[in-house]
């Protein structure tokens, strides 16, 4: 199966059948996006009605085709891809996304009907993602396998979901955070491709950091349990479990044909097996991002500085929930910071440090931020300070302490408009030199908590 | 305090203490502020050692000043702010806003500060808003009476918040909602203007139909309970209260001079007094954004519609954790649904309503919606639908719905890029018709449950 994935995943030709020029048809919209969005290898649209489809050779039949094809792509309907499987299985193709619903997750028929394509499937050993998936993305490659006009890119940050559109909410989040997800993967209705399977693959995915993982259900928990052992002792995997509550089961089994299971269970057995349980998309993809950018700490002793007390207090609730530690800080510290602060009767030397309107400076506000970072009790430094005209930025001070310190550094910007074109560059240029930074006090709180859950899964051996 | 209030947040003329040209100190930034975002009303800088700054003529005292002068704007030191308050009182104007830091929040000596500063105040009548506030934002005017260069814009939500950086996260998050607040207020430490005065006014203030509260702590519990018990019977006040870790008291001390107490005993309080109580800054202009588009649902049964199962199986989990309803159509609805939908056997005929794929055809989705609409078991729509190239707009339909039948309807859409222009504006022209649009499911069933729960405490009769 691992060989299956890595073509499936990484194709050089792909087949479309059913492709067409009909805007609007599922065919349309598949063929589309892998010419536009700049697939590499080889296209082979498949549709006997037509000679040419969007400029490349259409081919009557698969088996017409006479160069190499290893990914098939089905945009004909439920029954017609059974068909196509087992057209798939003579020239021993080993890799079908199979995008057509209407199958188990409609009862008992579309039960039978997905019956048949997995046992085409498992005869001739092809790799079958979906069915009922909005397919997948690569941007390694790069290659748009969905219905959906997805820019693609690079990205350090692998998404499973089973859901198109919360999928397609994580990316777009995700995007407007600067995170890049370089592979996103639909599971529909896992014939023979599981979490389990993928989340394996994307183990071994050199391109790959993190992995992002939204769940509504799974038949194939144990086998999900086991690989999530396996990787988590890699790399970080978080994990978004929908379909929390009792009444949920209907709407799973409408939705990809699984049960939901109590969430209790599956919460204790996810945080057992390493991974990183969190409770929205936007958790998802602040957890992902701190991750994929700050680098693991060294341990989980949180440092916290501000010239503001809001944001640190929402960020501290949010910690403390998670039994977060805010140690002391080294004597050592406090009495460097208390020279460097003229030993203001203003400030509470403790941490959080709160430097108040004093804080607004930038090169105070910057070696305050390194004497944290010098701090032996101090793992990971969560840095607030707010982003406007009148507040000079220490940023090129914090992308020197990240490098000279290593410790992980996450920046909460207290940002009270909207991000200009200026803001938005300043933005760029510390995540590109591993340094988040977040717009909301939860999202800073999250992204630290995903650094600290991480560790504690490493401490634990899991 | 009533009519004080009104000069402080409407003032005509307004005097500025310790105008500056020097950029980077708080007597520029206020003054700039005034002037750049438009302020209508008489400018008058302070400052014996200039005749002019920023092109207004400067007075050497707050005597001098020839013209009637209704606020005072204190951008000096906490000890001269105290002589501020003095020289105010004696040519008996009614407003002030004190800046500075360095007060009760910082111990004993800043404690006896603030006594002689409310001395004074209480002297005089006078309503001082703060010490150490970033100051206050009303659109109306428009003014910026903050050190803060934020947008200014007309809008019905009024925000107070106990934090300059928190407050500005809302803003900044409501501005990329769409969401226009018209009142800003920060409180700082309260000298004799607390929530309770402020949420009073505020629900008397005709501009204002929704109020949302960032609260660490205050002394004054029992009148905001009072407060809150009149105003949430004429406009919904969503509340954020944070400080909710035992710990985090000392922070809130330090912040804003004042203890947050146990988290219990105050989000009781709160809910019993109308007020509705969320959990994040997301959260809060979500509700607020829901409560201010949408209206008011007439029960809180709600019905929900969707092509994609994903995102519903989210908003679901989050509606049942506040044990919303989601009650069966009504039979006639069914049927009428079923026509629709030629009796498609992949379709589960309940609520939430999951039209699979068949949902991605604008007109049918529009006339569903519109079925759902005129259902007597239904009160409020959480609509649910793609938005991209691929998928035509129902909006038009959903707009003449909205219109015909009166109930609220909240989108989310999924979003699968980030909004272009043609994206954002389709958004505006939903939103300036009445329909919110939200891009996450959490924040779609965060608006919803917003609605639902004013509902229910219109109907507990608090």
């Amino acid at each position: 199966m691992k060989h299956n994935l890595q073509t499936l995943f990484y194709p050089q030709g792909i087949a479309v059948v059913g492709a067409s020029e009909d805007r609007g048809k599922l065919g349309y919209n598949i063929t589309e996006n892998l010419i536009r969005f700049g697939f590499p290898g080889e296209i082979y649209p498949v549709n006997p009605k037509h000679r040419v489809i969007l400029g490349r050779k259409s081919y009557p039949s698969l088996d017409a085709i006479t160069g190499p094809v290893d990914l098939v792509l089905s945009a004909v309907g439920a029954r017609a891809t059974v068909k196509v499987a087992e057209e798939c299985s003579i020239p021993g193709i080993k890799a079908l996304v199979a995008y057509a619903a209407s199958f188990r997750e409609v009862g008992r028929d579309g039960g039978r009907l997905e019956g048949e394509l997995k046992e085409t499937a498992e005869r001739s050993g092809m790799a079958v993602l979906g069915p009922n998936t909005p397919g997948f993305i690569n941007g390694n490659l790069p290659l748009n396998a969905t219905f959906f006009p997805f820019k693609v890119q690079k990205g350090n940050v692998a998404i499973i979901t089973q859901s198109g559109g919360v999928g397609g909410a994580i990316y777009r989040k995700a995007l407007e955070e600067n995170l890049s997800v370089g592979l996103w993967i639909g599971v529909g209705n896992r014939l023979n491709v599981d979490f389990a399977d993928i989340l394996l693959f994307l183990g071994q995915d050199e391109t790959v950091d993190v992995v992002g993982i939204y769940m509504e259900a799974t038949e194939k928990g144990e086998q999900l349990i086991s690989a999530a052992r396996e990787v988590t002792a890699i790399k970080p995997v978080v994990i978004y479990k929908a379909g929390r509550s009792k009444d949920a089961d209907r709407l799973t089994l409408s939705h990809t044909g699984s049960l939901s299971g109590s969430e209790k269970v599956y919460k204790g057995l996810l945080k057992q097996a390493g991974l990183i349980y969190i409770d929205s998309v936007t958790e998802l993809v602040s957890a992902c991002k701190g991750l994929a950018l700050a680098g693991k700490p060294g341990g989980e002793r949180i440092g916290i500085i501000t010239p503001s007390g809001g944001g640190s207090i929402v960020v501290f609730d949010l910690l403390k929930e998670q039994g977060c530690l805010l140690p002391a800080f080294a004597p050592g510290t406090e009495n460097k910071i208390r020279d460097l602060m003229n030993n203001t009767s203003s400030v509470v030397y403790k941490n959080p440090l709160d430097l108040t309107t004093d804080g607004f400076e930038a090169d105070l506000y910057g070696n305050v931020v390194e004497a944290l970072a010098m701090d032996k009790n101090i793992d990971l430094i969560l840095a607030i300070f707010p982003v406007h005209e009148y507040f000079p930025p220490p940023d090129d001070k914090l992308i020197e302490i990240r490098k000279k310190v290593g410790k992980p550094i996450i920046v909460y910007w207290i940002a009270i408009d909207l991000l200009d074109h200026e803001y938005s560059e300043r933005r760029k240029v510390l995540e590109s030199n591993g340094i988040p930074v977040f717009l909301l006090p939860e999202e800073a709180a999250w992204a630290t908590r995903g650094l600290v859950n991480y560790h504690r899964n490493r401490m634990k051996g899991i």
